[in-house]
């Protein structure tokens, strides 16, 4: 008897997630068509990138962002539209950089440079000195103060092709441009170049913020392409004495007043539980931020219109949230956390996009082990609309800090073949964008945010 | 005992399969490692593209990129290479198309328009007569000659946003480019045009092969801008008397003499077994045919390089195939074909690379149902890769024949969102490859081959 009851509860069961399954099937499909159809992620995507364009923190663009994005999210039809006042660093490139290498003989070549972001600049005169290679951190150890005092230092350490996930490559490079300024300070340096953190070999610089230490001078440091990099590597390779002159005109100003935009579908039955949806406003200064991140924001938005475009009003709040200054402060990140706790919000569960526009391929969630079974249950809804990958770990710099409230927190996971190429780089503009790709990827998002809200996380 | 034994077999089973995959997993690391290092496809490209250029069968650019491909794959490493001759229908365009909508107050609208490949010419006069816009072909034949007679047809049916995979949106709306001109006919049209098939509005006529049926008059037929087709319906809708002005000055010249190209790798235990990868080295006229398919000639070659990168001499032989006349004829399949028949060769497989040079997400494969299971058990050695579809059905023009004396045959399946962005179109250029996206497809395409080779099919 009693295994007939276990049997017959068992096909119960199976018979309802297969409904439901079959029921979100249908549902899915259908949101899918009028995403493709209709999204308008694309056209907010061209006006941040062409009307609004680069929009570093503290700067008019940023501003405007904020009030273009808070006009879109009231076009996609949220309830409610509000800021969340915050202070920025405020860091400016000033004029153009200039440098070149000058060798032994006399010749000069000019770099493809540019300062990174929050570094001290050269003032007017710049810096001319002897430059040296450096392949890895072990090898600035071993020259030390001896070696590096007076210097301008090379780091040059190519993003490894061999990585198929492009992040990991990123994962194993970028401590030259974040901590190798202050590195080389320790032992007396003057300067830093570091080679750009690029896939493929380019003309571009591509900056990023540097984090000095404050137990060590701040010194100057610029990115230079990949291509001047390989060339000024061979020429140190052959033993030529080469110095490089430097003259970078970017400060830090005091902190400037700035805002998170958030855009609310207010919850049925639990509008106390929050799920927000996000990426951040502003960009480098160096191109149109169109995959860096206009894309986050402009699929977060997407959420929003193709939720409410079903008609259903979701269980619990939707949140589609604008960070301010992911790039070289993360002060957007803070203030919402700390309102979140200030306002002892209820947070179940946040979905990032900052890794580009492309055409999706996955989700990393992080979240505790039975729940995370329960999304992998969800992942054959995903396969026709090509995400198939769904792993532990994710969240990202904006979102990510919500775990510490308790809510899962999870990144969108585009193909990352490109990323590289356009990041933070003059390259990243919306021509780089594919419409299909970036709305694809706004459909998963709404997806995944739908999942949630219907079934809890 | 018996049931022991069982165990004891499985277990040794599985151990089995085990080491092999690892084994496996590990060779195609290091494969992988050499391909996105070293491979020579993207360079190769550029070649094609930048030196070369559009290469229409019968062209000085085909010829040129006969020859070009023969010594890329010498430098690759095949044992032997050679030319299979074959006579290519020889069409051209002539001088640039003009064409314009006359409103009935007499202003005029410029098209972005080009003729269909292999269309008959207007003549210099060219043609003016009333549009008639046609959604479907069961509107044409409610009209009939009555409504059709003297008129130029507009076939409006745009690719449906809607489907994921864009190829399914392509295969529904390609028979109006490939039929309608000759539908039309059959009921005294004197001149098609077509929304040109392309996955997002753009101003680019995208070209492609109509085809004739010999009962009716062969009439004029171009393709017209998306945002031309869109403009014109709006007209039409609006119960504008339009007329469409057309003047092509194509025609079809004799066949001409031409050739595909063939590179092997000789195999070691079976050489007659032979395992074809290909692509087409003929492309429109109206670009560089980048992703169409210079992507799939340079990704055949590298799957030669990376196999004899290897240092493993593969058990059969592996031809990589550089088919001519895809577009307007497949008249290098048919060559090939013929000369397996007549030559008694045994083909246990081949593959395709023909739908772009996108990031690859899996394979199409045409094979009995026993030996599908077994490809199904390689999926996870080729996760870490991108690839995770592996379904039944694939091939392509030019491998697919191949399945009626016996082989295997299978297409690469990489990313669809941007490909009908560039199909047939003057964007199908170098710049929109991306060097990781071709490398990482060549090597699944060199991955697969091994597998194959190693254990068969």
């Amino acid at each position: 008897m009693r295994t007939k009851v276990l049997l017959s509860t068992l096909l119960l069961l199976l018979f309802a997630v297969t409904y439901s399954q079959s029921t979100d099937s249908i549902f899915l499909k259908s949101m899918s068509a009028d995403v493709m159809n209709n999204a308008k992620a694309y056209d907010n995507l061209r006006f941040i990138c062409k009307k609004i364009g680069p929009r570093l923190s503290g700067s008019p663009q940023a501003q405007q962002a904020v009030e273009a994005t808070m006009q879109m999210l009231k076009d996609a039809g949220a309830d409610t539209v509000y800021l969340q006042p915050l202070l920025v660093p405020h860091w400016v490139r000033g004029a153009k950089e200039i440098g070149f290498i000058q060798m032994a003989n006399g010749n000069k070549k000019q770099l493809n440079l540019c300062a990174l972001g929050n570094a001290v600049g050269t003032g007017k005169k710049g810096i001319l000195a002897p430059v040296i290679e450096i392949n890895n951190f072990t090898e600035l150890d071993v020259l030390g103060e001896a070696g590096i005092k007076g210097k301008i230092i090379f780091f040059n350490f190519p993003m490894d092709p061999a990585f198929i996930e492009t992040f990991n490559a990123y994962g194993a490079s970028a401590a030259y441009r974040t901590r190798g300024p202050s590195k080389a300070s320790k032992y007396g340096a003057i300067g830093v170049m570091v080679r750009s953190l690029a896939s493929n070999p380019d003309d571009f610089p591509h900056t990023g913020v540097t984090i000095y230490n404050d137990s060590f001078p701040k010194i100057p440091a610029v990115a230079i392409s990949t291509n001047d990099a390989i060339w000024l590597s061979k020429q140190l390779k052959l033993k030529m004495q080469v110095k490089a002159y430097l003259q970078t005109n970017c400060k830090m100003l005091p902190d400037a007043p700035s805002f998170n935009v958030v855009g609310e579908l207010r919850g049925k039955e639990f509008p106390q539980e929050i799920i927000s949806v996000g990426g951040h406003l502003d960009s480098w200064d160096l191109a149109e931020g169109a995959h860096d991140d206009g894309a986050g924001i402009v699929q977060s938005i997407e959420v929003i219109r193709a939720i409410k475009a079903t008609g259903v009003q979701p269980k619990r709040t939707i949140r589609a949230v604008m960070f301010m200054n992911e790039e070289n402060g993360g002060r957007g990140a803070q203030k919402y956390l700390e309102l979140a706790i200030v306002n002892k919000e209820q947070h179940v569960f946040g979905l990032e996009s900052d890794a580009g526009g492309f055409s999706p391929r996955g989700f990393g969630i992080d979240v505790k082990d039975e729940l995370f079974e329960k999304v992998l249950q969800w992942k054959s809804l995903f396969l026709p609309y090509g995400v198939y990958s769904i792993t532990k770990g994710g969240g990202g710099a904006d979102i990510g800090p919500l775990k510490t409230i308790g809510a899962a927190v999870a990144g969108l996971r585009p193909d990352s073949q490109r990323y590289f190429d356009i990041h933070h780089a003059a390259t990243d503009v919306f021509e780089s964008v594919s419409r299909r790709e970036l709305h694809l990827g706004a459909f998963n998002m709404a997806a995944l945010v739908y999942l949630v809200d219907k079934y809890g996380l």
